[in-house]
């Protein structure tokens, strides 16, 4: 299973109480953090989301918005005496940033960083539980967003039912793969008669900051989650176009183009105070859709 | 009058509510930002301090609590349409930190920064409402406290009895800076007698962070108010020369020697979540003394 916590969702400005992108996707083990704007250490602290159970930050792109908040989650990391290595994918100047930081009060990290430089879409880091993989996304500047999807677990032996067909456990593996087990006797045993499904493989796609651009979609097929950005309500089609952004009806005709199970919509303007106008409007297109409002996690 | 206005008072990392640090000094029409931790935009907003009348930033060093914030609220001034020059005070490394960010996102700003590097005692600026000299605290890296003074406002002239004594237009200017009035005939009319004192002119001294240093008590002298950091309570004075900051007494001790009107102290350390002893040891030595509490806003 997998959590996603909003912890921004605030385009450009903070506002309304309102903070810039940041979202924690979260397994049993680990914390993936996706983009990082200002404030976004005291929002891990308020939702009590494990800094040190962050591992690995994906950074769509360089609008200060996503990412200027990373140099001081960064620093408190090491004032918290980290010692892990931490993993941080995204733009190539990320790495130049973050050092002129650290060059500045001559601080020495005591955990490493590895940059991982996103500059073309495909497979970006792979762990025991999920893959993650970068995808385009039409943006005024060059911009990412992330699919995660968790790796499928083997499916789940039953202990009594493996013994009682006397199965020897140098098999075990293969019956966790799905392969059905013949006896010396050349009887063949059901996979089934001795093993259960596990849990199905979830995802989750986060579209960053986008125009609408249909040509995200099949990156994004039949996820179970999609976050897509909705900067504007509908009757300002022509400014998100003009800025590189959407509105609430085209990221709903994305998730309808995508098969997507479930919808998520942020990034909102700071002319908005109010949200509701979003939700309606989104779900004339996609009924399945929530704000993607700070504080809540979406079980996927 | 001015007003100090506290923003964010912790050190390090934000803690237990605390933000990192940040003041704000009131004038009539203008706000002097004095420090700008990550978050300052957002306690800025919070506390009703209008961003456009910030024409001023001085920021004392390069560790990340005390200025992680600026190029947040760079880009934010920009994003609301702001035109005013925007002059920033402090170490020489702060125009290129700004710049890498700026040119990341390929953003111009509509508005032009003047960038003025402290790297010596004196005077760094001189509008009509205030003078500000720098003094060297003695930190682990290069550091700079800030002493604004008010610019004595002239003697009023109280413009009936002027009159009443009938005298020229011509010698307002010099009435006003408390001359006397001798007539054609030779008779002196006392300045005291056709104008009144103006407010006495008011300072706020700001020693940013440094260890326990009696070579600034020249630099602040009789100040009306003066802020001193508390990072530890007085039994961690080792800790507190260690990693070159302060505790109560030492605070207390240099309000007292600089014979300073008020203190306030600050920059607490992490460690402490309630307060309350940092005011008791401090007031042993130096009684007028308060919390530096985010959102107070002391009357100087």
């Amino acid at each position: 299973m997998l959590a996603l916590t909003i912890l921004g969702n605030n385009s450009a400005i903070p506002a309304h109480g309102r903070n810039p992108t940041a979202q924690v996707l979260q397994t049993q083990d680990e914390n993936y953090l996706i983009d990082c704007g200002e404030g976004t250490q005291v929002q891990l602290s308020k939702y009590k989301i494990k800094k040190s159970k962050i591992n690995k930050i994906f950074i769509s792109h360089l609008h200060g918005d996503h990412y200027f908040g990373l140099i001081g989650l960064v620093t408190s990391m090491a004032l918290s005496g980290r010692e892990n290595d931490l993993h941080i994918y995204g733009p190539a100047m990320l790495e130049a940033i973050i050092q002129i930081h650290l060059d500045a009060a001559t601080t020495r990290l005591p955990y490493k960083i590895y940059f991982h430089i996103v500059k073309e879409e495909g497979e970006i880091a792979n762990d025991k539980k999920l893959t993650v993989t970068a995808f385009k996304v039409n943006h005024r500047i060059e911009c990412y967003g992330y699919k995660f999807t968790e790796i499928k677990n083997p499916r789940k032996i039953v202990p009594d039912l493996v013994k009682a067909y006397e199965i020897p456990e140098v098999y075990y593996k293969e019956l966790q793969k799905g392969k059905d087990y013949t006896t010396k006797k050349g009887t063949i045993i059901n996979n089934a008669a001795v093993t259960i499904a596990a849990d199905s493989a979830k995802s989750y796609a986060y579209c960053a900051d986008t125009t609408y651009d249909e040509s995200i979609v099949d990156k994004i097929k039949g996820v179970d989650l999609l976050y897509h950005e909705t900067t504007y309500l509908k009757d300002l089609d022509q400014r998100a176009a003009e800025r590189h952004h959407s509105t609430t009806l085209q990221a709903g005709n994305i998730a309808k183009l995508a098969v997507a199970k479930k919808l998520i919509i942020g990034h909102f303007s700071s002319k908005y105070d109010v949200l509701d106008d979003f939700l309606t409007e989104t779900r004339t297109v996609f009924e399945n859709t929530e704000l993607a409002e700070e504080g809540v996690c979406f079980s996927i």
